[in-house]
């Protein structure tokens, strides 16, 4: 008898819904396109040894000395005082190889802490820049799948409502839709899906980042395909998975 | 000088979502299209004198006396032991005219006690029924406008997101559009307008609906304009503003 059961993939479009996702028996891949999971994907691909998601900008700086990176975005920029924030072109290989680096955002590392204290099965992180390296290790999980957008500020944001609904259209042939969210990411990316950067610049996000002047960032942040590695939380380090 | 200011239309995904919100200076809109801010308004038209939103099923039988006529619904079914639920056409003039009628439901009547709490400046309810009534009132204000969807147990909902699309649709020569949550539901509503039923096909609440056989009352939620009402919340009681 065959006792596989159907897997689903959800979207859960801000952690102030994840109360309504038993995380327990899902793999859950963290979203926040600009910047963060996409930061978090060049650095691991580039050679860093661990990323450790912090809540506060306070434990990040308890981590100064023993040559670890600090890293502190928060409304966007850079917290004074630090060397780096979330932009991708700070984790390059010469800046990240061999470097552990502790990192506090205003979004993502939220999502990744709030989806560890709902227990989930396994926490990932995704982005464009490893969407089909993502998407392939999911297919051959037997794991239902949550993608949990970060958005902004606890709401709604549509660039990781974008990545979401383009990985529920590489999933669906082998996964269950589970909820009207996942529908509504995959008819908003199929919409958008020819030309992204042009669709978003409706959004409030990318207002918000033109401001701080950070067009190169949201360029590479919709690069497809520019890295095969996908982060996976470990003992509170996100570390490389494949 | 021309002091006014822009005027802006916002869409709240989900109760769970309002924290994002400043309500003191907005009309709040609330939509349960599935089934009771239809309902709210198709009986307001029909004649109630007032209908009262309560939280709970209990608050809802303390009324059991006077004359009030009492209606319950969890999880799309009418509560046991109550004569109605949140079906339209228990609001039919024959039931309705000259009643004041206390009513409880899974998502909608916590909507309008949560922008309650939050201090709107007024509170209306909206449903595909009175789509235009309202939007032209609305664009008579001079005040901002937050669309709120009731969704499913806190999450996000096809059919609520829809008719905030729609109403966006007809606001925003004269709104500037305030959040990313406002453009993904114009644009899910331009793909599904032209057969809103068929769209929703797809959606978990229209599984759940079908399940208790209740596809007329989802064919009367779509109805456009059948009515030329707008309910309004004084002193905790929705009563007829137009």
């Amino acid at each position: 008898m065959d006792n596989i059961q159907p897997r689903t993939v959800g979207v859960c479009l801000s952690p102030a819904l994840l109360p309504s996702y038993n995380l327990e028996e899902s793999i859950v891949v963290v979203i926040d396109i600009f910047r963060a999971s996409s930061s978090i994907c060049y650095g691991i691909h580039n050679g860093a040894e661990a990323i450790i998601p912090v809540l506060t900008v306070e434990e990040c700086i308890k981590y100064n000395s023993n040559g670890f990176l600090l890293a502190a975005e928060r409304n966007g920029a850079v917290v004074e005082g630090f060397a780096i924030g979330n932009s991708p072109f700070s984790y390059t290989e010469d800046k990240v190889r061999g470097k552990t680096i502790v990192l506090t955002t205003t979004n993502g590392t939220r999502s990744i802490q709030l989806s560890k204290r709902q227990r989930a099965k396994k926490i990932l992180v995704g982005s464009f820049l490893n969407i089909t390296t993502l998407c392939n290790w999911l297919k051959s999980q037997q794991q239902s799948v949550v993608l949990l957008c970060a958005g902004w500020k606890e709401n709604f944001s549509l660039e990781d409502t974008l990545f979401a609904g383009a990985a529920v259209e590489k999933l669906k042939e082998e996964f269950f839709i589970r909820d009207d969210a996942a529908h509504a990411a995959l008819d908003l990316y199929k919409l958008a899906k020819e030309d992204i950067g042009t669709y978003l610049k409706k959004s409030s996000h990318s207002a918000r980042l033109e401001k701080l002047d950070i067009e190169a960032d949201i360029e590479f942040c919709l690069q497809l395909d520019t890295v095969d590695s996908i982060p996976v939380l470990a003992d509170n380090r996100l570390i490389k998975l494949v």
